[in-house]
């Protein structure tokens, strides 16, 4: 195997999302050379640059898209500069790796996507779950006919803790923010489109997040255009840890991906038997997808290719999410139809 | 501790799951005597009493509500005969034990419930599930407040083959004929009553019970007047074995009753890690439920006490049945109360 | 099927092994007929009598071997009294089950053995293990050559409490007394006879237990003259419940048998995930295994076959138990026919 | 947190397990540099030079040792070198970190050691396995007193494939090679120093490997000073994959580390249930604890203290290992004291 040409990355947007990125790429992505990483504070992109040997730093993306030794950025700023940034890049000729949602609006996400398209730059929106080793392999089972026709898919995602009331705030709600990831998941592995979604939920954790016109508790239930029934079942705080299982049911069998536990060992004693509570939360449960989704990027990079998640994955799960909220105010099943934006 | 008086006990209808009874109480149910069988197929009543040693065989029942040694009937014949020979029993001072369900009419189980309270003789309706050592664990460590609220219920629900098309005709239909013991299940988990149902399904196993008007796979959630959101997915046939399993989550943890196997046993090959499949259907999966259940009605009789699962339980599921069905043709959520009969 | 000729059958021995196979017999066992039972303490007799409906009680047995009626009697009485009534029983013509040990005297076993074989009565020892569902269903996977030749052997068996020491006084030690079992399973599984062992062990639960000469915690290696390597470790005290594994490793894969649990609930918290306890003790643990060795029997009988668990299997458990006393006291391996009695 | 100050490490032998350190260093150890790669063949230490983005390769370890920015380094050439390098490094004043065995001879492992010692150097063996985070929470357990004292200890230790017959006869015998992980394990869990030695075993996988006078399938037993009682079971094929298991039974109860899996998928389909399989081998099984094995090694330099694998802990498991040969040859237990090289 020949070693490929190195390509040079930016990243824009040094939080705790964009230093994960760039500790994956200074040590577990060959074939890639991080060069710049740009930051709003100045401190935060000297940080994860001292971290990762990265010599470039600046509080002015722009001076990496400027730069013609970087082929590809990696967007991890707050939401609401992805899609203006999104499109400076493809102006620039940059591929493109964005973190979910590319907007909360779902006419901005279309015209970024027009932008993007027109560019020719690789486009991959982040729905690193796609890429967890669990779910992946189920999808190889879905993929292989293990099932046969997928029935009822089930996805279970809950949270370990609930995030800042600041948060909740800017989130855009808990269907856009959190369940937009369930309903990627829904759509990869049912491998088809939602007609109807049907929500219910409420706020049983913290009323205060009902104050802000939020929920944290959610059953969502989708039906696709290829007549699979879905439910998601969401919670912002599973005390015993950060919950992701996926079960579908088919024709022929069911699939079903588990938890993954932080060890192996059983205590019996006389008291109780016990086992290792899950992982507690994404960095340690998906730690592994998160490599594995900018492998995949570089590789569709190197290989000409379309990125496996691309806009249109994006945005489809926006307007899931979209019609999620609809549906919730009016009590309701919401034809995605209904919610153009 | 004295021997109880022995109750002595008729049983109306000698198919699979009177027969069922039968051989319990012959052999499992202490303090009991079972003194005669009717079936309205003699050869029926007769391999029945020769399998229990029972000497006395009718295929009139009305003879065993009139014999005064009597003081119980398990009323195990088909559907459309339950609501009369239950009048019938109470009449005659019998305490009933009847499978579900009581009647597909509303109003006439209405009735029948009025008729059996005025004559004060113990009525239990055979939610057998409530009896299972798996979910009365379960119940039970909800009592013990080993979670808190209850904020999510999940139900799965799944026979192994379908019935024969003939009995799909005769059902009353799916959340009637299989869902009402999830509802019964859902009531007695989360403590509450339904506010409101949406419920959504297809024939998509076998296309003739979809020309039936009845549906093979359904997809329902219920809203509870406590507030606990719950789903229940059915399916006519999962091909690995009976699928019954429950999952309560809820602000200090969860719990998951799994399926019982047939047997312990673990398999490691070259080739793959096997374990034993859930077992094949409700005789295994739920044998020991059915006896506990008559223990119980003899109890309450013995004790004088009320049945743990009466008629207002037959009666609530039945309504909640009936209002999946109106949410299913109409594709809206439908509150409990639009449902009178 | 027509029915098979009523077994009818004498108890000899009505304390907690007698009572067991009392209620089975009386229960669960279709085709027998459970006549007379015999204990040297009357109260005893009548209390199993009353319990499953027998009209005959003694306590001289040999008023059962006279009853010419009766054509199978189970002699659950001391251990020291087994082998007079087994052949009393041979000589009266009865068909034979009895509770292992058959003695603890290898030249007793052997003539008892004698006079048995002589009789042509059926003889039946109580190893009831092999007829759990768990170890059945390992023995056919092993039968249907699902892994191959066997290359090593464990099983563990420990007991979730220590008996009094007044039985440890009278019990011939861990290894006749408990591990019997296993050597009884190790021989059943590897399918071959025992060459050599070597035991170590010790008193660590209860010293009182080393003040009679005995141990209650004991590792013993078996080597089989098929080449299978097996282990077995005991104790008389896991505090967690009843402990009964098996694992069969072999050139094409491995089977592994684990515990029964007492439900099938896990409760996840903040603090733990749980699952249920294995069954506390051998009633519930083994209740299977007790009815199915009864039928077995039985079956013999009516089928005129040898029963599947004969005199030699109780003699050759019992020349291992007592190398594995040589080994441990001369902490050397020892060959089996270096133990002749 | 200040950074600390980077040790700068060479790299000798860039084998298989060379390699594996020199990317964990390349890119999860932080606080190192990897200065230089050598190996007898210089393409090797090339090709890992170019991988982990190395300067410095060189054909002759001596000039590593003579470095004077090369405060620390790994030994992973073939087990005949590593006494005479580990004493060539001692006395060049570098800390070693150095793979098993130290040697096959206990006289020349003993002189090592003295060298090592008066050098002052840090010597870290190895030993893995401690590390790994199973084994590493199920010691946790065992000191926080969770089970009581431990009676018996159980280790399962078998490799999914056996190694080149070349390699067989290069390895020192199955004890040696391959149980010395075990022996460690043993006296790393009970805490303890063995003083007897039984083992059993054959080749029955490969005929020829006995032709070499060598074993692929063993028992082995241990008794150590504190009372605790010890298995071990080896085979150089496990069909279904790496199988490393931990049991720890004590008073107050039991201690389970169980495989690790290459995913959490369950399939249940109309003929079987299925579970993944095992990890396939050790670089998957135990990628973290070399990971985690190499931190430790640079935290005891960079805090100036011992080791928590020394060179005793080398000694002792090579010690145990003879006496394991020996115990086979002679077919009796052997005491530890009577192997003095």
């Amino acid at each position: 195997m020949k070693p490929l040409e190195t390509i040079k990355i930016g990243i824009i947007g040094a939080g705790r999302i964009g230093m994960l990125h760039a500790r994956n790429i200074a040590t577990q992505s060959e074939g890639t050379e991080l060069c710049s990483i740009s930051d709003v504070f100045p401190e935060a992109a000297q940080r994860a640059a001292d971290l990762c040997g990265v010599k470039d730093t600046t509080t002015d993306y722009s001076r990496i898209l400027e730069n013609p030794e970087i082929s590809a950025v990696l967007i991890c700023s707050s939401t609401d500069t992805h899609a203006q940034i999104i499109e400076d890049a493809a102006q620039a000729g940059k591929n493109i790796f964005c973190e979910k949602p590319i907007d909360l609006d779902l006419q901005r996400v279309k015209r970024v996507i027009g932008i993007v398209n027109k560019s020719g730059v690789k486009f991959q929106v982040g729905f690193n779950r796609r890429f967890d080793p669990n779910f992946a392999k189920l999808k190889e089972h879905l993929s292989n006919d293990k099932i046969g026709h997928t029935h009822i898919l089930k996805i279970t995602s809950r949270d370990p803790a609930p995030p800042p009331l600041d948060y909740v705030k800017r989130s855009g709600g808990l269907f856009v923010d959190m369940t937009i990831h369930d309903f990627d998941m829904a759509r990869f592995l049912s491998g088809s489109e939602v007609n109807e979604v049907y929500a219910a939920g409420d706020a049983v954790i913290d009323r205060r997040v009902g104050d802000l016109g939020d929920i944290d508790t959610a059953l969502v239930m989708l039906k696709f255009e290829n007549g699979v029934l879905s439910t998601i079942d969401n919670s912002r705080q599973a005390v015993y840890g950060y919950d992701q299982r996926v079960e579908v049911f088919g024709e022929k069998g069911m699939l079903q991906a588990q938890n993954t536990l932080s060890d192996t060992v059983e205590v019996s004693t006389a008291q109780t038997v016990e086992k290792a509570k899950p992982h507690y939360f994404f960095l340690e449960r998906y730690q592994d997808s998160y490599v594995a989704e900018i492998r995949a990027f570089i590789k569709a990079i190197h290989d000409d290719t379309e990125p496996v998640v691309g806009g249109n994955d994006g945005l489809m799960s926006l307007q899931i999410g979209l019609a999620a909220q609809k549906s919730l105010a009016e009590n309701r099943p919401v034809r995605l139809n209904e919610v153009t934006g």
